[in-house]
């Protein structure tokens, strides 16, 4: 591993000089190749799946590490998504002149070398590359280890993109051992890695923390809020609360947790109810909530416990509690969320002000569902993770969050007085 | 100490809560108060130099921790400057209308507490808590046990200001003990404490970077280098040589690596050489500028080892080193700086554009002086360090430093389809 770093340090200086139509020469490469040995690579995902089902690895699993005809066709149209993104390196920024006749401003450049570690899923070891080929870094892939024949495979298609391209072949390195020891080296070598992207579940990145001594852009958990405020519009709070759950059930910006005003709770509650009904979504609610629902004759209610309110459930369950009004919501919001997303909905302009400012979380909403938080619906064109984070890169994080800002300075000969 | 997070965390959502006014209230009068209790503060001040010279303290030390008219006024008129600065909290950027018809931004917000740790400068515990109380953080400080009566002082001060403006007393806390394990407590606290800004020796954060899990805005060494390349112009090279190395000795953006380019060598290095000798200046020579120098008479010579290219003198010091170019003095950079400030002087602009995007360190710098790296002269204001880091922070640590962007979605009940 202390070779593989190496080679990536020194690989990431021609990353990142390389300009703009060479990085994005490698990545149109990469497309047509993957496009071109899509048997070869299925192949090699055979010899996985075949292992994976001797081993008696979970359906679920399997269905992740299945590369498909369409999942080699996503790849190929990420890839290209990536090329037509605007190169972010180079960028100068807040160029100012000082009283001393220096201009300083800032550039964009990219951060070094980057680790990436992820489960068994090979479409993430193309993603990955992509997005740190077009940001100029190095990066070292280290992919579950079920997967390990299909990333040799793509990994030997990414290395003769860049060779092709002009770039070093150490620009893209995927480790190629199911040693767990390599992850724990990985993750102590600062020398060598700038940042570690960790891309799996809260157990994966739990561990990293331990024991991780370079930085980490990390994703933990999304447990998301909406709160409908006493001034909340009916009609946006019935769209917003059930598309917040029920548009997908398994994804980090789903609805967890629905927070509702008192006085409005008898009148939206029981509408909201309807909706869920039909998609058999199980209800947890707090006393109140619970006896307008009882009401209302729900049939999936269960009384909620503090547990509810600490859980991502990723399943069709919601949480329910009555609150006082704003402030009780945010109190709540601001004990129990994994700082990922909360919604509010409200026509009052003063609450939608507040929340806004006051809710320390990574994405913060008026009036529109949770599920819009994600780099493509924030248009950062494609995202290499979501953090949790609050240092450097929040929420959705897209090409820059895989870049730092440096001062330059222009000068014509000055010297400090 | 864990009392002393939660009580932190409590106060941070008060702290970014509060309006700009109410926050510049609080900072003048801790001003005024400080001026008032200038002879309260010095009288405090002696019980903590009275032990530090019994317990045998070094000058240079002692130095730092005396609290000097001057260096009350300085602390004086330093938060009245902080009063001056705009406001970072609440800017809202990059606000686009997304096809989906959300509104998309980014919003700055306080951090949310910020933990400092720094040796016995009392100074420190004023700018710090001002710089925290100004970006709507709360604060938890740990100075230096040997200014432990002064900076009780100083707290009491803090806390009625707040008090007095309406901001929760725990928006600073400083820590009233001695012991050391409260500083091995505030750096495994990441559920209290967002991030830790250790501003001390390299000693100090080298202990402090084995053992946290807060991540950190640290400031490493400075081994800062000017290279001079083959299209300098005379004047300039020797106006900023002799400026980066003689302007002051002992600051982190001193140079103290110089890189010439072979063939303007002997025409440069014996002018230079001239201008040290004035200032005493040893110089620590590759074999090459050993045999220039050495022909130019230069007294205060001697051969350089590969130590030399490693080591921040802080000192009349300075390492030489003849390169074959613009590639050659880049190599040597990005193999010894601390990635700190780097300058390079030349009239060509192709060497000029090279040097801005390749060299990897926090501030890059064409025809200037190293010495301009610093918080005031970049426009910052005020600084709450320098970060030798790459994620969030790079170089002089301003205001902005200390706050982070989170998303905000301005909706019009819009769901995801």
């Amino acid at each position: 591993m202390e070779a593989l770093g190496q080679r990536a340090r020194a690989a990431s200086r021609a990353m990142a000089r390389a300009d703009s139509a060479t990085r994005n020469r490698a990545l149109s490469l990469i497309a047509d190749a993957i496009e071109r040995e899509a048997e070869a690579l299925r192949a090699a995902n055979g010899q996985d799946l075949e292992a994976a089902r001797a081993n008696g690895l979970a359906a679920a699993m399997v269905d992740r590490l299945t590369l498909s005809d369409k999942a080699i066709a996503t790849m190929v149209e990420g890839l290209r998504q990536i090329v037509a993104l605007p190169d972010p390196v180079g960028e100068i920024s807040n160029m100012k002149t000082r009283p001393t006749g220096i201009q300083v401003g800032q550039m964009r450049v990219p951060l070094g070398v980057i680790g990436i570690i992820y489960e068994a899923r090979p479409n993430v070891t193309v993603d990955a590359a992509g997005l740190c080929i077009k940001s100029g870094n190095a990066t070292i892939l280290r992919g579950g280890s079920e997967a390990i024949h299909c990333n040799r495979a793509l990994a030997k298609i990414v290395k003769q993109g860049l060779i092709d391209a002009g770039l070093p072949e150490d620009g893209v390195q995927v480790v190629d051992t199911t040693d767990r020891a390599a992850v724990g080296a990985l993750i102590t070598m600062p020398q060598y890695v700038d940042v570690i992207v960790p891309r799996g579940g809260k157990g994966l990145i739990a561990r990293l923390m331990e024991e991780a001594t370079v930085p980490m852009i990390k994703h933990l958990d999304g447990i998301c809020h909406v709160y409908i405020d006493a001034k909340a519009d009916l009609q946006k709070a019935l769209d917003i609360g059930f598309n917040a759950k029920c548009h997908r059930y398994g994804t980090c910006n789903t609805m967890e947790t629905l927070l509702v005003e008192r006085t409005v709770a008898p009148a939206v509650l029981p509408e909201l109810a309807r909706l869920y009904l039909a998609e058999k979504v199980e209800l947890r609610a707090d006393a109140e909530a619970f006896a307008i629902l009882d009401a209302a004759a729900y049939p999936h209610l269960a009384q909620a416990t503090e547990q509810d309110w600490a859980t991502e459930y990723l399943a069709p369950i919601l949480a329910v509690r009555i609150v006082d009004g704003i402030d009780a919501a945010m109190d709540h919001i601001n004990t129990w969320s994994s700082k990922h997303t909360e919604a509010i909905v409200t026509e009052d302009y003063s609450a939608a002000m507040r929340f806004l400012r006051e809710v320390d979380s990574a994405s913060v909403m008026v009036n529109a569902s949770t599920r819009f938080a994600d780099g493509f619906e924030y248009g950062l064109g494609a995202e290499i993770g979501i953090s949790n984070d609050k240092l450097h890169a929040r929420g959705p994080v897209g090409l820059e969050g895989l870049t730092s800002l440096k001062y330059v300075v222009f000068g014509h000969g000055e010297v400090r007085k």
